[in-house]
């Protein structure tokens, strides 16, 4: 490896090591201190360059093909307020542990404090929000430095996967000159001769970085076997969690135990995994009340459930409840936990699996008779108006098999967890639950769909939809097709779930800030099919159209969320009647 | 003061205490976990809410505020990415000394690191970017308690201003109830009248925070005096600042020294201070070259200047050079200053003003000859096609008096250096120099609107209205008019000004990112009038018509980023020949 200045063979050396670690697609960002990277980025066969304008948005669609393929897709950003915009998307690969590595320009260090143009201060700019934060030390055509970088490199990468996945943060201070021209004597001629390993590498990674899977210790096993073979009335939860519990270790597990697997739609195990022995439930959220007897056993797989109710429900049992977290993480804020297995959680499943082998207990009988009965009540329900619930439950029953879905957090995700029946199909169900922020939505979304050959559909709703509309920039950029669904409810919805309703002032206009936002115009300026549909036949026709077809479709259906709101409740009632 | 609850007591005391220091508007997110903040905020009668839906934009409307007046318009916000997503407005107002106050609500402290939903780590979120952070305690009805919030709000009110203006963040952790429910024995029945200051507060604020202004010491001043006598070559350098060195200030010690003053168009020294007597110059970006002799002594107010000329000549120049900087900050990159006085600029000048009484030195002459032959050159240049910097030229030129120019960063701003006449008219400039992002800056100009009766103008850049498009939502929500000049090259012009341009690939498509995004459709969607502009001419007309209007109008002007730049190298040529 020649080059003709030390930045180029610093960034050369950074790149060359990405792509031997597995990168094999980079998020730029145009920028002029960024430029050694950029160049060798865009310069490597290897490596696909997305092209973003939005920092925030490029941060997001990274962090979507995190969670989408396991491995971290870099950001490349320039000095300055440029870094400042990721660190949404950094919050959130922490809290939902996704791989993402953050590759920034910075000044050299001389002229930090100094007022200089675009100098801020980037070191540990995201706090604790990273696993790992290294401030690389300043090109040089030197030996032990490039060794030292490509170390860093393979590590950094390594650092974003294993047991606890998240953001890492390497901070690359560049000098003059930036682009690719001759800095005499800056590297020797002889320095790839002289240092053949700092110049070129080895075959492979510089390091190759590996994780191993955790088991539990067999007495562990042995003692929650036992504890699952005498529960009476056993519970597996299977919460929101990307690459945690599969799908068919869930089932592998309920199959064993007899126990249900209560699956939330962000979890592995709602769809797919239903065999006629795994008893797969997705009702809960909406069969779930106050008097339905409690479980005695908890198996709990994943992040905090979505469903308010099922953690209230989890709350108020008195029961043994044993969370299995890779990372020995506490994700369970109801504090009634009582056991804290630090292992992997497909493992564990497993192993657990083999150990125990009891037939379904009385208990799952009847949430099995109450998840028949509520989706019952669901189809037999009188609608009197369009309901949000129904477009979800439409998104997922019409959904190809395989498809990625996206899911926005506010109402969608809550409508996919109450309205979306498991089902026999290869769903990869992606939502942003680590912060659960509005913000990032259709990034995240297209940035999954970049990873796949998945047909992409996003359900998303009108705040989140503008809150990311530079995302939709990636649609052309970026290569990615979707179907997007916009359920438009002019506003913040949600709100009419909470108390705040009935305090209004400020309740319209602070909380569920109407803002009239005709959405069609984003069809002219993104070069995207935009329809509207009144009706859920008219959505049914226009999604299943889309989802066969090539391009973007956004489909709108304008709902009331005041009404859907009422509807939401009526329906409560009926299910409550029936069970 | 009675309340149903203790949040509501202790939202209604902080929001008290904001309006008491003089906090008469406020950006206001909506979110659940900021409720009581809200509530209280919109029940208030001397404050006026600005609702903004994405929190980016909201902080930039705010700093765009902040700048302006002088005063902080605090943002707040619910828990979670929406509190990262200030990030960017905060880096931009710590390096630009802007007021900005961060309100962000938090999860209460035990459903940290619990994988409780939207809880994320907020302690010292913005690192050192803010200059005081206060994690404020749980509410409660309690004297003490109280009083030290009552006392952390002023403080905090306070430390956005004085000699170092800039962020401050408060996180007020909030336990449900968050609406103004009752909550029984949660605020005793006499709590407001066995703790009258407490609930009540006073009758002004709790505690008046007032800074005073620094003087420089007088032996420091005669010191200084002396030199500029002395010197033969005295320049005077007003860089950017929004309050820092006024304009009349600044002609004062022009006046007085008989130096010229180069007037930064983000000082406040470009417009309006021009007199018979006091030499302001705004070509030197034109007309400096490496010929032009070297000033002896060197007056420096604000921030580094915009024009990269300007610093080259200065970093050159053998002299000595005196920064006068309020905060005793270190604004000059290149290191070449031999003084620095920790002193309020605008007092500074006064006082040298006072202390001296020269004549107009042979040097002064010759600048002042190159400015007028370099704004000769400007005009007598034979154009061959539309150039952005006479774009610039006429959004200063043809501006009502007064008028608010916001100018994006890129190039608009440094086209505004080089093209924007000195003349007599109240125009208030502001830029994002601090960080220098394209991010932000349609908010940061409505922000700025919303806080005068100026007509309002932005000059801004297809990259940058695409980054804020967002932004554009606070135009009807916040009852701002604006002239917006989007000068549209398709793409990152400012990249022909690098030496990158002779790389192609990947110059165009990972540096100039031509995106081929049609703008007009952002009319329909914000209910503004977009035009498009073919020649200077039509400009002219369409600007001068939209000064004059109501509503706001973007009057788009498609330019050729490389034509204009062989252009500008066109008129160098010209202007080298002329002197």
């Amino acid at each position: 490896m020649t080059a003709p200045n030390r930045n180029v063979l610093w960034a050369r050396a950074a790149v060359d090591e990405l792509a031997k670690s597995g990168v094999d697609a980079v998020c730029v960002c145009p920028g002029s201190r960024s430029t050694p990277l950029t160049v060798a980025l865009a310069e490597h066969d290897d490596i696909r360059v997305f092209s973003h304008l939005d920092e925030r948005s490029a941060a997001f669609f990274a962090l979507g093909r995190g969670k989408r393929t396991g491995r971290p897709t870099p950001v490349v950003t320039t000095s300055g307020t440029a870094t400042a915009n990721l660190h949404p998307a950094v919050m959130e690969a922490n809290q939902a542990r996704v791989p993402l590595l953050l590759l920034t320009a910075d000044r050299p260090p001389e002229l930090r404090d100094s007022g200089a143009n675009q100098t801020v201060d980037q070191t540990k700019l995201y706090g604790d929000a990273v696993r790992h934060f290294r401030e690389l030390p300043e090109p040089e055509a030197d030996d032990r430095k490039l060794r030292s970088l490509r170390t860093a490199v393979c590590r950094a990468v390594g650092e974003t996967t294993g047991a606890n996945p998240g953001p890492v943060h390497l901070n690359f201070p560049f000098r003059k000159p930036l682009e690719p021209t001759e800095a005499p004597g800056d590297v020797p001629g002889s320095f790839a001769e002289d240092y053949p390993l700092a110049a070129e590498g080895r075959d492979g990674p510089f390091v190759a970085v590996d994780h191993g899977r955790s088991e539990p210790p067999e007495r562990v096993l042995a003692d929650l076997a036992d504890a699952a073979a005498s529960a009476e009335r056993g519970l597996v939860v299977a919460g929101p969690d990307d690459h945690g519990l599969a799908g068919d270790a869930a089932a592998a597990l309920a199959e064993a135990t007899g126990f249900p697997v209560f699956a939330d739609p962000l979890s592995d195990a709602r769809f797919g995994s239903q065999t006629a022995d795994a008893p797969v439930v997705g009702g809960y959220d909406g069969f779930l009340a106050a008097d339905f007897p409690a479980p005695d056993f908890v198996l709990r797989f994943g992040a905090s459930p979505t469903s308010k109710r099922l953690r209230h429900f989890l709350r108020d049992a008195d029961a043994r409840q044993v969370v299995v977290d890779a990372a020995g993480g506490w994700r369970e804020a109801e504090f009634t936990a009582t056991d804290l297995v630090a292992a992997d959680p497909t493992e564990t499943a497993r192993a657990l699996a083999e150990r125990v082998d009891s037939g379904r207990s009385d208990w799952t009988d009847r949430v099995l008779d109450a998840e028949a009965r509520y989706w019952g009540a669901v189809d037999g329900f009188e609608r009197d108006c369009l309901l949000e619930g129904d477009v979800a439950a439409t998104v997922f029953a019409d959904a190809p098999d395989p498809a990625t879905i996206a899911v926005s957090n506010s109402m969608p995700v809550r409508d996919a967890d109450r309205f979306a029946r498991p089902r026999d199909a290869n769903l990869t169900v992606l939502g942003n639950r680590g912060a659960s922020g509005v913000d990032g939505v259709t990034s995240t979304a297209l940035g999954a769909g970049s990873a796949t050959d998945d047909p992409l559909v996003l359900l998303t709703g009108d705040i989140a939809y503008y809150h990311d509309s530079n995302g939709l920039l990636a649609l052309e950029r970026c290569g990615v097709d979707a179907t997007v669904v916009l359920v438009n409810n002019d506003g913040g919805g949600i709100f009419h779930e909470l108390p705040i309703e009935a305090f209004d002032p400020p309740f319209t206009e602070q909380f569920v800030t109407p803002h009239g936002l005709d959405f069609a115009p984003t069809g002219d300026t993104y070069d995207l099919e935009f329809a509207r549909v009144e009706s859920l036949d008219g959505f049914r026709e226009a999604y299943r159209e889309s989802v066969g077809s090539p391009g973007t479709q956004v489909i709108e259906v304008r709902t009331d969320a005041e009404a859907t709101h009422r509807e939401r409740d009526r329906l409560d009632s009926l299910v409550a009647d029936r069970l």
